[in-house]
């Protein structure tokens, strides 16, 4: 367990923490204690029928999703009971650096997509008891593992929109995801995890900046100069001044422990590899919204997806930060068409209560 | 001076050498005994005007085009005399590994693409008497070396296609272009760039080749498994079995040297930093050739260019290989495309001689 002022209450709160106990993972091995930081808004009605589930994204945390709920939102706390969940790893739920010594550093486990999924699960009806799920969305791996609550838990899931991610990683971002891995454990601070501090790896971590630069953003983001959208006024400032210091902060064994779970998200490990069986499983109304510029989660790659989930829909949303639209930096550019492709979801009906 | 036995005859050639003498350079200093590697085809005519002009692109040499020069194809050795001119720095021509000492490794110089044409101008007149070019073509850093020969000869240049690059180079590019360079600096046996061996970088070039993976090529040929392409039959090869011994093999020094003069690529230097200015200035007939895949000279780019020059026109070339397409893994269905574009280039008159 090491120290690091980055994953605070100030800075990513509040969340709270709910301990699942011993949590198994599908890969072997468990976590002891394993916890999950969560944030909730609004209340649940008597019917425990009007929850919404979102996930985090990679590197991302509960706080990421702020700016997607208000009550001229769709994701309106007045109307629904929204737990952002924390994934494992992302150094607010149980992870590399704030885990006790025998899972700390590089003992912390592999953790997958499903792991998390059935955490979530465990969270949600363990201590609220909820049954169905009026909603799960989420962005990127937040979208991974929306994907997988559909496949896994068909009956309580209504309605699903993952933004901006695929139900089964393709090979080019397995690729993509590996260079941001190299990036920081090619740094000697690294020292294979079990450093004493993240600062021993700025230069890696500049390095993942730095590649993310190129794929988190599009051609066209920095042809047309939209610094504006990260809040700043210049390519310097964007990268020296916001990206390279953004991820720096960051625990780079809660990057790697992400980052080897973005790689293996695949829904159809539920159905022995077989993807249109998995997708097809789903009861869910889905509405699948990659963002058109996504250099890694194109629109082409998440229709394929789509195609397989029945009576789902495409729905592009259009960002010229690429898959950095997830920030939200176009501010209701962005946020309109969110909330327009959600209340529409939202809206449609959904079959009676299984239960 | 070091040996590497990649950049060798049996490799590349046949290749010859030219002396430039003492060659001075844009950003100061010389290339004492400047030497340029280039391999013709067929004969110059009596007026000296059948010359056709290919520069290479990163991490290529002129060994590459043999595959686009045929009897049967728009460049044919019958009709023209071809010479393709290896660029300063990339292993044939002079270059950091085989440099006399005072110019070698860590002490060569910062190249431009400005040098190279300027190095081949020098080439093709002292040796040819050459006052006409038919045409320049080229692909990549062979695109930025055409635009530039097409804006600082413009009464020599009477037709130009640049393939797969650009005039100016993008932000987005050179954020690109600098991962590629991290990824051999980070590692610690570049040693500032004075190591005894390539080899002894094996896992920067190694990351180098990884990033490639992701940039060079295209989601959809990954997604469609196109390791046909280049020959194997599976991603493992591809990525380990081609793609990583590729560059690998190569001199991580010459991959700077080409890199750094990649990131600054940009015509509008002629002009004062006026691109529409430098691009006005061509009175070559152009046609602008982006491959519709190539995730870091995207059509989008090529098309703002080719917008501001007159008369030139937009030939988008498909190629699920991205910007590898390059490579011609596609076999006819590429180069049936670059010969129809070409030989509609070559049968456009052009105005008398100036001479």
């Amino acid at each position: 367990m090491i120290s690091n002022e980055f994953y605070s209450q100030e800075n990513h709160g509040p969340y709270e923490l709910y301990s699942l106990g011993d949590f198994e993972l599908e890969d072997g091995g468990e976590i002891p204690d394993c916890k999950l930081a969560y944030n909730t808004f609004g209340e649940l009605n008597k019917a425990k029928d009007n929850a919404i589930i979102i996930p985090t994204w990679f590197s991302g945390t509960s706080k990421d999703y702020e700016a997607y709920i208000g009550e001229d939102r769709a994701l309106n706390p007045n109307k629904y009971f929204i737990i952002i969940i924390n994934q494992i790893g992302n150094g607010l739920s149980s992870s590399p650096h704030n885990s006790p010594d025998l899972m700390s550093m590089s003992d912390f486990p592999n953790v997958r997509i499903g792991d998390d999924v059935r955490a979530q699960h465990q969270l949600i009806t363990d201590k609220y008891g909820i049954k169905e799920i009026a909603l799960v969305v989420g962005g990127s791996m937040g979208a991974q593992q929306t994907f997988e609550w559909a496949v896994r838990y068909p009956d309580m899931v209504k309605r699903a929109a993952p933004i901006a991610g695929t139900a089964k990683n393709t090979q080019h971002d397995f690729l993509f995801t590996e260079t941001l891995i190299e990036a920081i454990t090619s740094d000697p601070g690294w020292k294979s995890g079990n450093y004493q501090s993240n600062t021993e790896i700025a230069e890696g971590l500049k390095r993942h900046a730095n590649i993310w630069a190129v794929m988190g953003l599009s051609t066209e983001f920095y042809k047309q100069e939209k610094w504006e959208l990260f809040g700043v006024d210049t390519l310097d400032e964007f990268i020296t001044g916001f990206l390279q210091p953004f991820f720096q902060m960051m625990d780079p064994n809660a990057l790697l422990t992400m980052a080897w779970k973005w790689q293996r998200g695949d829904v159809s490990r539920n159905t022995n590899g077989n993807l249109e069986e998995a997708l097809g499983r789903i009861k869910a109304k889905m509405f699948i919204m990659p963002i058109d510029e996504d250099m890694f989660f194109p629109p082409r790659d998440c229709e394929a997806e789509q195609k397989m989930i029945p009576g789902s829909e495409l729905k592009v949303v259009h960002s010229i930060a690429g898959h950095f639209g997830l920030f939200g930096g176009e501010g209701s550019y962005y946020h309109d068409q969110i909330d327009k492709h959600l209340n529409e979801l939202l809206a449609i009906p959904v079959p009676d209560k299984v239960i």
